[in-house]
């Protein structure tokens, strides 16, 4: 093969908030697939919050991406060569670890086939992937809201807290999002059947979270923290559970904000208001992957749900999509077209 | 009758620690049972930490005490008069609601019938009571241990931190209990069964703590906060719940520590090694009552657990005893008998 991978390597490690100096794009030789792997071509990349974690050396449940190593991200590729049974040439797929790159060799054991007469292939990085089966895990697993609670997420219009309300209304909560914009808000309501959304832009978000949450709140999916959450915590009832998934006000974070230390008025909080708060990834819901396809697929069929995408083009769009993500400039779900 | 009822009234709400000042030793007829209603004769009044929170106005899961009114409090009690067919006199019984003094009229609603031959009758306030269902009930469902997973209980010599250990000891865990001074850490390797103790008055409690627990914390029965939680915090592992049953630490907070705001740390911790916090009182789980009192009773008989009991004289001891409590002066269940 006489192409070249353009792949996009992490330059150096951010210190606040990323910059596209910390990333460099970079032209190498197509990879060259062994015995027992394929060679895939990435026509989708997706962009996570995620992502920033990786950027840094500290400990989490992933390891770092090494400064020089190719970003990670999933991807929906093509296989365009095959040194395996289970795999041939012109087959879709899924993986996890397809990175920032136009090619990348796989042993097979991250693919998910994906049929493209099914649903449009970018849905397997959204609504039909890991930010929706961490939306379905999440809510349904720890949330487990009961029919008349209420449900708040925010950064609601994104593939994880879209798919969090509508989830919510389908199981008969009540959905309250939490949106940057006016037009944000609007979709939430019209397009998305949420009951309330929250412009977090604008003047007290405090109070105009209250006034939209009557009866408090019941299930706070967090994928954000920061201010929302600070506005969140009073309004949580007895019995409340705190899916935490996320908390993108944080990633960039350089040192801990100044006191006074609230530890004791959030420990307090989950003591005499009984609140349960539980971490999680998606992956430790992996036995689940089947449940969430057939109900979110059957779901979408039936018009029950509804998504949407930010497709940036390029490959070398990458960096500036991905640092505007973490300050919520997108607006759905973010793909890179490759 | 010509007896008078001693009473211990709440006389003013303490700002931080509560001193004498803030009870009052009253006297005052003893009160005349209705129809329906039983007289009971306190016996033993058991002193517990959440009784701080009881003394201040602050919402909580229970409604305050009012100033002028007798404190709040457990008791064994003896029916002395009875207007109800379902108890009579001479019956043993605990509740409650006796309060800090003598007599006390009840409904019958709060009443427990306990056989004075099968165990001392004191115990219905601690091992084989509310404290002792405590740990019972947050360590089994909450805490959840598994056989070769590290258990970590502070105010271990107390009445539900050693049974918190003695229980994961049963279950095939190891435990690992924090307390105050040489004796109390002695009592619990040698009387207890505990595998470790950590005095947390003496030297480096984080370097301690991570000594005592060498593969980390798999469960944390968080009853004090503060420090201790400071130390177990980075020994946490990977899925890690904390049932959250008391922050005696905080009780006698007036104000929030100074910064930074740790509260993004605690956070991340919970994300990236996805612990589980969840704040409990026992009445939460008031229907595992009998599972508790036969699994319980039973292993005491068998002398698989033991328990000790600090009996102080007199219901005028109370207030001291009670300042006492939340300074960790007491070495067992604090009783009082009257």
């Amino acid at each position: 093969m006489s192409e070249i991978n353009r792949r996009i390597v992490l330059a150096s490690r951010p210190h606040g908030e990323p910059t596209p100096a910390h990333f460099r794009l970079e032209k190498a030789a197509v990879p060259v697939p062994r015995d027992g792997e394929v060679l895939l071509r990435n026509r989708y990349l997706s962009l996570d919050p995620y992502m920033r974690g990786r950027m840094s050396a500290a400990k989490s449940y992933a390891k770092p991406v090494e400064i020089n190593e190719v970003m990670v991200g999933g991807t929906v590729a093509e296989v365009v060569a095959s040194h395996r049974p289970d795999f041939s040439v012109g087959d879709t797929v899924v993986t996890s670890y397809g990175g920032w790159q136009d090619f990348a060799v796989s042993d097979g054991s991250d693919l998910r086939r994906i049929d493209p007469a099914a649903a449009p292939v970018s849905t397997a990085l959204g609504v039909l992937g890991m930010p929706g089966m961490t939306a379905y895990t999440g809510l349904l697993n720890i949330g487990a809201p009961k029919p008349g609670e209420t449900v708040v997420v925010a950064a609601a219009t994104g593939p994880v807290g879209s798919l969090v309300g509508q989830i919510a209304k389908l199981k008969g909560a009540r959905a309250v999002g939490i949106a940057g914009g006016a037009d944000k808000c609007r979709h939430l309501t019209e397009e998305l059947g949420f009951d309330a959304a929250v412009d977090h832009r604008t003047g007290d978000l405090p109070a105009a979270l209250a006034a939209a949450c009557p009866d408090g709140i019941d299930v706070y999916f967090e994928n954000v923290g920061g201010a929302v959450f600070d506005a969140v915590l009073p309004l949580l009832n007895d019995f409340a559970r705190i899916p935490v998934c996320g908390l993108v006000a944080n990633y960039n974070m350089t040192e801990l904000p100044p006191g006074p230390d609230k530890t004791p008025a959030l420990m307090r909080a989950v003591l005499s208001r009984r609140l349960l708060f539980r971490g999680f990834i998606v992956w430790d819901f992996r036995d689940q992957l089947q449940d969430f396809l057939t109900d979110v697929s059957g779901w979408l069929r039936e018009g029950r749900i509804h998504y949407r995408e930010d497709v940036v083009e390029g490959l070398e769009s990458a960096p500036e999509a991905f640092i505007g993500l973490l300050k919520g400039r997108n607006f759905g779900k973010l793909v890179v077209k490759l």
